[in-house]
């Protein structure tokens, strides 16, 4: 069974997730991805999955599997069980974390979609409507404290099937990750009074050189310090810590935003592999004027390689400004 | 030129390096690396490299470029520039560094040699001799804070070429990951007055069951919080906290050490694509007590995912004690 377990030097948690493994024979060394004959995500091949935990139909409304526009099934090679069960003793060493927690997978068209860009504005709406109810649902589970959305679009990008979906895993700790953001955005917001992703947005409009989108709720950007080639963070201008807070017109804006960035980098980069993912607060964390929720979007166009592994640091070889205006003037006529 | 970028959010510095840039064009997006037709790393071909930093012939003395064995040269497209240039200013609530280091590539055979893993024994000993001078000789530049060794094998693994070599890279700042192993291993020791790394190696040898190789001077053994499949530690049992203190003796065993676990790996996975790096002591550090170096290796049989990018947290689907146990069983001849 799965289980977090941490070293006593390095600063992350591992799941170890043997349940989750293809047998070692199958990974790809180089060779290429299989993909099965028969999609498990087409409509009509419901009965090859887990059951549905969720349905939506064309106007984000509860429905059956007959009728579904985005349908959420767990997992069927969950990273995290929903049952707690006994850990691995290792040596008194290490420290071992609770193995369960909850794994879905959101499939975002009932077609054999293979591109997120390929769906229209309403489909998009409806599946960032589905992510803000599946983060509420998790968020009533007592035991769950943080819920990641993340999106791997493409073998490159981690992906193993092609029909275009997505992924929730809902842990029973805060990621490492996310308690990093929070340390030093809580530290930010200590020295200025002001949440530092507010202060981000403030400058990032006034100097302009690395926008990349701009409407009335959110500015899209490549990072000044932007790890990858071309990655871009989405941000609502409102200040909100929890994505499921969203509001319908957010949501509507956000799927926008989302399809203009993914346009504009499949138009510019001749359609990469990507992943993105959604930071947004833990549950238990109260309200907090020092975090804002965002979209995280990057193109996998590198190998992350032996100085990024062992420096903990990235080299990027596309300046953020390089990026952002490259994105800019790429379909002008979106 | 290059410089080094933190936003405020993120743990980790980024190195934004458009000089190392191949177009955005040439970015493989899943089609596969294209190598060039001349291999300028193969002996003859010394003129379509830099000039030679350094060279070494099979007793490994320095020697000139018509008898090495071993050569070593200033990456022609570097991260990061010898020279320090005026920054790019950004708004002012983002951090910049300075722009300068070394990068140097360490050719680790004079014929067109693919893999690591064929090199003979005494070959592979003569790279390691290599690392350790390299390392001691920018060690007395006073600018730069830390080197890091590694190695990219395999277009997966991030190497654009595929004649085996290695990288070092010197910079001005003290990395992330090494700054993070410091931290918590100066924690560890501040409460149980004993190096962690050394802590580690009683516990893993008593346990047994992720124990690969072992040897009079080095350990190797897959850590109990792997975060890859198959990932390897090599520790030499000899409390050290700098590399580049190795005496000869240390550096003939780590080198077969190194060799076993990749011959191992090889036969074991089907030669995968893969990395391996030094953790060593930051130069100007004194010798301290609760520090170790090491050298991590791992294969490349997975890609990292949106999970990984957004929880900073890692999924493993081979647990340490099946990876230990399958590579123990392999290469029982060797």
């Amino acid at each position: 069974m799965p289980e977090f377990r941490k070293d006593p030097v390095s600063d992350h948690w591992v799941i170890i997730a043997p349940n989750r493994a293809l047998r070692p024979e199958q990974f790809a060394s180089g060779h290429g991805e299989r993909l099965p004959q028969r999609c498990p995500f087409c409509r009509g091949h419901e009965a090859d999955t887990p059951a549905a935990v969720a349905a939506y139909d064309r106007h984000g409304q509860a429905c059956d599997d007959s009728a579904w526009q985005v349908r959420v099934i767990q997992n069927k090679y969950p990273a995290l069980d929903a049952d707690e069960r006994p850990l691995t003793a290792g040596p008194a060493m290490y420290e071992i974390g609770p193995g369960f927690g909850v794994h879905e997978v959101i499939i975002e068209a009932p077609d054999h979609v293979l591109s997120f860009g390929t769906l229209d504005e309403s489909q998009v709406e409806l599946v960032f409507l589905a992510y803000r109810d599946r983060l509420r649902q998790l968020r009533s589970n007592p035991r769950i404290a943080y819920g990641q959305l993340f999106k791997n679009s493409g073998a490159a990008a981690g992906a193993s099937l092609e029909h275009t979906h997505s992924q929730l895993i809902g842990t029973p700790l805060v990621p490492t990750q996310i308690q990093a953001e929070l340390a030093r955005s809580g530290a930010y917001f200590e020295r200025h009074r002001q949440c530092v992703f507010c202060a981000m947005i403030e400058a990032e409009l006034a100097d302009g050189a690395r926008i990349v989108f701009d409407s009335k709720a959110f500015v899209a950007f490549c990072p000044f310090a932007s790890q990858f080639p071309y990655e871009i963070w989405v941000l609502p201008k409102r200040h909100a810590c929890r994505f499921e807070g969203a509001e319908d017109g957010e949501i509507r804006e956000l799927a926008r935003a989302t399809r203009d960035i993914l346009a504009r980098t499949e138009f510019a980069l001749d359609s990469p592999a990507f992943n993105f993912l959604i930071h947004t607060s833990p549950f238990r964390l109260c309200p907090v004027s020092y975090f804002h929720w965002h979209l995280e979007f990057f193109p996998r166009l590198t190998k992350t390689a032996g100085f990024e592994w062992g420096a903990g640091d990235y080299i990027n070889t596309v300046s953020p400004e390089d990026a952002a205006g490259k994105l800019r003037a790429s379909c002008r006529d979106l």
